[in-house]
């Protein structure tokens, strides 16, 4: 069962977009909304939108006003997934095919060049007032999640990259949006500059829990569910547990590790003797405590915002979200 | 000989591009700057900058105030260069190599959407009370250049295309930008709504007639230079000339035109009959005729803003650099 506070909000967010991108059909301007339209149907849980919408009602104000904010930072999301999935040449989004596979690669830079400008034509949409720090927040926002993919690419090459560079790569490419969403919502109300920080401080530090459950998940989390795990074992991704195991191990257990790196035909086998390293690494453990103290930084800013109790309560259910998932 | 005022407006707003860009250096933020700093960096003529700061001084103000705009329009055309140029697979740009040959795509999508976000950061400085208003012009602007962009690559693969849908493209493509070069640097020094209009039509009329002089020269204009013309003849490009020519086509002279097309190992002759054939049709004057009806109705919107002496004089000159171009 949903939360009944992210049902409601979650509909409001997909009525706003709906709403939103009929003024650009699809098969209006030579098809170039098309993948927009696709990319925005096949799903999405719409959290950076429910997050602005979260912030504005939190503030005391009708989640209406937040909807440019909404609509920008869900958008901007999108966008990013439509070039990034280029770059990765990955073949899937959300169970079906990207928007380079289904169109082909120039549908996606174009398109998503598309939806980018349309993420700031529902951001000018909102109170004169309130724009320019919007603005501001937005444009640094998208600056670092442009820098985040960047070093996510350069890691592929580095052989060097240390648990910290991962944690600033992490809070670049993910943690930003998740703080702007909430800030820019907060923003669109007409909350001070020390609120819109906390609530900034709240979604990054969320924003990084996130990130270390999926990293813990992809390794630790499918057991019980019966799913297959250790995809980021098997691609040899540098996550937080990979790197803090390198960092940790014996000079020994490090030339078994990176003898593994190269093993693709042993994939039981492999998952196997780099899940016992992590464990043996402490790894996991610290990737846990990491974990709650992001948690607890969260909440300590959210202690800080004096919320009513309804909305610290809806709060709460999204930071539990982060700690509680199992996939 | 450069005008004296181009030299002094292609400086100032290459100063300003140059103390813009020393926030994001070279090597910074793993590279993702370094393609932005070489496209920059291997020429262009500063045009849409050039204009925005003389719309500004235009208006009676300093070009200083317009910095911002000028940024905003120069990075996001040199953005849309990036990308275009991987879209065309184009090996050049400037007589140099693409960011996506001297680097590669996914340099090309990432450094490129830090580019456009570049713009946008340069744009937010403008005075607050013009902000909005540049806001709306220049995210309309970008999203007309993307359809723009999207039907330059339908026409590839179309065979219907008619020289009323050519026109428009190239409006979108390239005059939308030209026009809001000149309408952001009003808007950034207090213009008023009419006057911001006329510099629009202005500038959209202008970009009209360059692309008609383009297409013309690519054609007729070189022989007296002794520069190699023929290049959208060779290519099949569908330019103004080619769309009119095969409109009035007699159906004998048509099948020869389509003949032609598929013929690459005879260039010299595939040009001359072409261009025989263009001159037949009546295209050549066709397009002369649009040229000058473009540039007169930019001339009359300039009549109707009532410039100094001074300053008619340098859009007068403008104008003729793009009836009186020869290469």
């Amino acid at each position: 069962m949903e939360h009944p506070t992210l049902t409601r909000l979650k509909q409001e967010a997909n009525h706003a977009i709906e709403s939103f991108l009929n003024r650009y059909p699809q098969g209006a301007a030579d098809g170039l909304y098309d993948p927009v339209h696709y990319l925005m149907g096949i799903g999405g849980k719409r959290l950076r939108a429910v997050l602005a919408l979260s912030a504005a009602e939190a503030e005391g104000s009708e989640a209406q006003k937040a909807h440019p904010a909404a609509l920008a930072v869900e958008l901007f999301h999108n966008f990013t997934l439509m070039h990034d999935d280029i770059m990765d040449q990955a073949p899937k989004r959300r169970g079906n095919p990207t928007v380079h596979v289904k169109w082909d690669e120039n549908a996606g830079i174009l398109s998503g060049d598309a939806m980018y400008t349309l993420a700031h034509m529902a951001l000018a949409e909102m109170d004169l007032k309130a724009l320019p720090n919007a603005l501001k927040v937005f444009n640094q926002t998208a600056l670092e999640v442009c820098i985040g993919q960047q070093s996510d690419m350069d890691f592929e090459r580095r052989l060097d990259v240390t648990v910290e560079e991962y944690m600033e790569m992490i809070r670049l490419k993910t943690s930003v949006l998740v703080a702007a969403s909430l800030a820019m919502g907060a923003i669109a109300v007409g909350a001070n500059e020390e609120r819109v920080k906390l609530w900034y401080e709240a979604g990054e530090q969320l924003g990084l829990a996130f990130q270390m459950q999926d990293d813990l998940l992809d390794v630790f989390g499918g057991d019980a569910m019966g799913k297959q795990v250790g995809g980021d074992i098997l691609s040899n991704k540098k996550t937080f547990l990979r790197l803090h195991t390198w960092e940790q191990a014996s000079p020994e257990l490090l030339s078994e590790l990176k003898m593994w790196d190269d093993i693709d035909d042993r994939p039981i086998d492999k998952v196997e003797f780099v899940k016992k390293a992590m464990v043996e690494c402490g790894a996991d453990e610290a990737a846990r405590s990491a974990m709650v103290d992001y948690v607890n930084r969260a909440m300590s800013a959210l202690d800080d915002l004096n919320l009513s109790e309804t909305n610290r309560e809806w709060f709460d259910f999204l930071g539990g979200l982060v700690t509680q998932r199992t996939s």
